[in-house]
């Protein structure tokens, strides 16, 4: 990407935007993604089906910008289905997962995290960590 | 599934339905699953990324009742993006899948296919082919 | 759409396939679509909000090709949150869905439907109608 | 919600992370959240079809927390479509789309916006915008 276009896409942010929140922002969007696009996948508790899924998810939602690692977790004991009969099977749900993500951007870097909290009965997505990468190295 | 839930099943539906339409109509189930289960995933022109996402596309969907065998192949000529830099991706459309599903119940094979008509500019998805299996073996 | 173009599109079928069972191929790509686009959409137990949002499926759902009619019910009962606090709704999930499409082809009329079958646990999808039209009007 | 679940809830994120940014991931969490989730719904240039899906998306994905408005305009220069026969409609992209969220967190409000940056040909997701609440009011 050229410095021109660079410029063109700074210019649409708030200019009081720190480069600590855009990696904030890019943690959501991030989240926000992944459950959406994949919610209501067919699944069983067959491990290479789940294997197969978490593999894709990953890769696929890397290229989106400033994405470092993302690590999707379904959780085996909460899928139920051994695809016993044909209609034996569930649809990907929020209680399922456990997503990770890691967003770089200038030098910091972000995790932000979506998991069930039991507490609540709610997927939570969260800012888990946020570190500067001056203090990490 | 019990012989009394079996039943419970086939009274939902027409009695005039035949089981080479009962295929069919679970070949259109699969085709509308995939395509909107997955248009807007990620993707860019990378070998090993787009092999993970055919290849969970198919692991999952073959969960659905009385599917087969499901082949997805994303048109490596159609995805443009290399990623270049961090914005250089594309969302999964349908110009850029050829999708084959094999759905088998009672004595027939139904596959049906989404693939783009060039001609229309059209992704058309269509009952292929149909074969009665006692003519297959 | 020009009659070359159509015996186009019809060359890609199966040449045995019948009007009534490319209507009921058309109803189970309504079902598939419907149900893959729409589930986890955020709701709460709210008319306006859910009134919207069956009337958007409606609309959108019918451009694509012979839907003569769609009708989407979310059972009002099966939806819990109210939003009580901030995290106080729920996804769309199919257990919340009755959705009956009419799909006119040739001769035939078709009637699709899902709904939660409670006896199983399922949303079953299923032809629930099958009509010749000159035995209609 | 009582204080103790709030709490829950506080714990979970990075302790240095500040209201104003706790907006800043919900604007993107939101944005996220809409394209993903509406991407691929089939769409025609009728203005009593776009305006029921926009309406649809603004209130349902207004139910997510802490959302005080969201805006969605489908341009409709960019819609093709206008239905001249069954296979001539199109499905909801990217290009179609400008996305207004704001988002309020404490004494922090911050509207985030997606929509097509020609210039790079990328549907850019940005926070447009930050305000503190008592310098608005």
């Amino acid at each position: 990407m050229s410095k021109r276009e660079e410029e063109v896409i700074k210019s649409y942010f708030d200019p009081t935007l720190t480069d600590r929140e855009r990696a904030i922002f890019e943690g959501g969007v991030a989240l926000g993604s992944i459950y959406h696009q994949f919610l209501g996948v067919p699944i069983i508790k067959d491990d290479e089906i789940l294997k197969a899924l978490e593999n894709a998810i990953e890769k696929t939602m890397s290229v989106q910008p400033y994405r470092e690692k993302i690590e999707v977790k379904i959780i085996r004991d909460k899928v139920k289905s051994e695809k016993k009969n044909q209609y034996d099977y569930e649809s990907l749900k929020g209680a399922h997962l456990d997503i990770k993500v890691v967003v770089k951007y200038g030098k910091y870097r972000v995790t932000a995290r979506m998991k069930r909290m039991e507490e609540i009965d709610y997927n939570l997505m969260c800012i888990e960590k946020i570190e500067k990468l001056s203090e990490v190295i």
